[in-house]
């Protein structure tokens, strides 16, 4: 028998892989802000990307209905419910112009469980994957606690951040697995070119690598011409991995349903690590959302509309602070600069958090070389708002 | 530019992680059922641990009206909502007769994904952890894709399949960073007595290992007395960590709820694979399961005694099968030994399934050694549908 008195070993450690990972960066700024006073008015939070509205009536009495049926208590299919796959594949067949049936539909607990599984599917320990700098934090966070290395590709103001296939193609190393490409962009909000995301497929083809397309934040492009034209060439599927949200689009995180879109065999594999991590995706919410992407397109053409004007009274309202300036912009956020007389981005952040009440996240979450800049998750705040941040921004610089 | 026309590589394969990780067994299962032809009756299916009952009528008015609240459209914390965390640490601190805090308890999307990203925060890839064989599948699923090793501690039919803290502890090799025990057990239902979970706790301290404890089948003890008496010690914090799920006591499985208790520094750096992988829990589910911890205990009674009567009917209706015998029992699953006789468990399985309509999951699916073992989930079943088992069985020998 184990001595009960026999001398404890040092307390268990944590693992290197967690400790090497990067902690939750939205609730240390929201720490900064704890420290506001109110004297400019009300805290203004654009840090995390929610709607800055609430879902329509008519899904959230769906999603009541769903919840209270016992059928949607009970364990679903590993990769999502028919109806949901089904209405997905449509609605992406319809908005590429392309065939992507039910079956190449995987529907999954959030879009950040989706890319994790897709990673755990593509790369294993020791092995590398392509990010373009600056990255989506928890991109950066799956890929460390797996110890999959992020291969950085430097994203240039000079280019709107878009990345460039040809620097891509000069620093693939022979450990890397996969590019992964996030349009439009978190957190620059860049859009890169269809033709830009055909380069970085031919590139990913003749290497032999996967391609990983977040497209989060497509419902939100300003024009409704396909993203781009992968999806037509039926090789797709042997080398493109797509993922999506419905958290954006629909005003639903909370409910936490994502979905990846990939060829048969990928999924196959994929369904592996889904039974292992989620089981099935929530239940109630699927019909509810399979009902929605038809039943809610024109509230959501709206909103495509609410957010464009957004960005642009973003935009037009910043020259009334002419020292910071715009390097990207689009979907979700703006890329802001900090002005040169103005310390390093981190500091500018705590700054404006807890003495001006403005809440925005610094480029230095976001990966190497981000030291002058911020991240505004503009779609949080309505245009009233908006109007009210350059003066925040102006206090300091 | 990378050229389009250049001949294009080996299509990208999948990590080797992935390949070396099994597939999902249910549906592997559920596929020979697809081949019965109805000459029993209906198919029994006792495949999935999943309560035989629909939730309560109570508890479906309160998940829709969740549901219906824009609020829990939105974001929540990491860690779960405070009420949540509130009350199960209330009612653990009962059960146990402990004080564990609210800040000690984490709300997971679902309980595997509770499993995979405590392992996350305990053991780098290249590591190991010792799993009871045999062994709850996707344990070892979750293992397998992050290149961790599982050390098998095989658990013997004379000891009632609960493993042996000697024979661990001249196990333990130097990589290994934890010993994980399910108690009840999945699959075998052993009931671990509390003072083989002290010597455990003890060998875990004397090695500086964590001990991870996955008490998902708790609320289905047949006896109130504390499961263990691990929360007593203040020091707990510093080395265990213990799972639970909402999915059987409360019959949501489709709502994906879960939880990890563990100590503050141990969840903190949780709380970066949680914001990685769920960014929170679903939010919908999450305040009606804290009223029904207290809302619905008579009626968790009510079941904790049902599942008691049909243990003991499934080990009585045996009987008229006498060539097959129960080798452990308890929780939600019987493992049930095949007759000499007959061929391997997964022969024995197929055949069961394909022209008896009765299925099981044979015992190699749950690891090494078990080729001659059923598991039987018989918490699917009322008790008239397990009187009908033992002559499906007896047709076989």
């Amino acid at each position: 028998m184990p001595d009960d008195l026999a001398p404890a070993a040092a307390a268990p450690c944590l693992s290197s892989t967690i400790a090497g990972t990067d902690s939750p960066p939205i609730p240390a700024a929201r720490a900064w802000a704890a420290r506001y006073r109110g004297d400019q008015g009300p805290l203004i939070d654009l840090t995390q990307a929610v709607p800055g509205y609430p879902p329509p009536a008519d899904l959230l009495g769906r999603l009541a209905m769903a919840a209270g049926d016992p059928a949607s208590a009970g364990y679903g299919p590993i990769l999502g419910d028919s109806p949901l796959r089904e209405a997905l594949a449509a609605d992406i067949s319809a908005r590429y112009g392309a065939q992507v049936s039910a079956e190449e539909v995987a529907i999954t607990a959030g879009c950040n469980l989706a890319f994790a599984m897709a990673m755990e599917t593509i790369a294993s320990p020791g092995e590398a994957v392509m990010l373009p700098a600056p990255w989506y934090f928890n991109h950066r966070m799956a890929l460390s606690m797996r110890r999959v290395a992020a291969a950085p590709l430097p994203c240039r103001a000079e280019d709107g951040f878009v990345p460039d296939p040809e620097r891509a193609a000069a620093a693939l190393g022979p450990e890397v697995r996969a590019i992964v490409l996030v349009t439009p962009n978190n957190p620059t909000g860049a859009i890169y070119p269809p033709e830009t995301i055909a380069a970085f497929a031919a590139l990913a083809r003749t290497r032999g690598l996967w391609l990983v397309l977040d497209e989060t934040y497509r419902d939100f492009l300003p024009s409704e011409a396909p993203p781009h034209a992968l999806f037509r060439d039926p090789t797709w599927r042997e080398g493109v991995v797509h993922l999506y949200s419905f958290s954006k689009a629909y005003c639903v995180p909370g409910h936490r349903i994502g979905a990846v879109v990939a060829g048969k065999c990928f999924l196959e594999a994929f369904a592996k690590a889904a039974d292992t991590l989620q089981i099935c995706a929530p239940r109630a919410p699927q019909a509810p959302l399979a009902w929605a992407i038809e039943g809610l397109r024109s509230w959501r053409e709206r909103n495509r509309a609410v957010m464009a004007r957004r960005a642009e009274a973003f935009g037009a309202a910043l020259s009334a602070a002419p020292a910071w300036r715009i390097d990207a912009l689009g979907g979700y956020f703006a890329y802001v600069r900090v002005p040169r007389i103005l310390p390093d981005a981190v500091a500018v952040s705590e700054c404006l958090a807890a003495e001006q009440g403005l809440l925005l996240l610094p480029g230095p979450f976001f990966g190497p070389g981000q030291e002058r800049y911020l991240r505004v998750a503009f779609a949080n705040a309505d245009e009233a708002t908006l109007a009210s941040v350059p003066a925040r921004l102006a206090a300091l610089a």
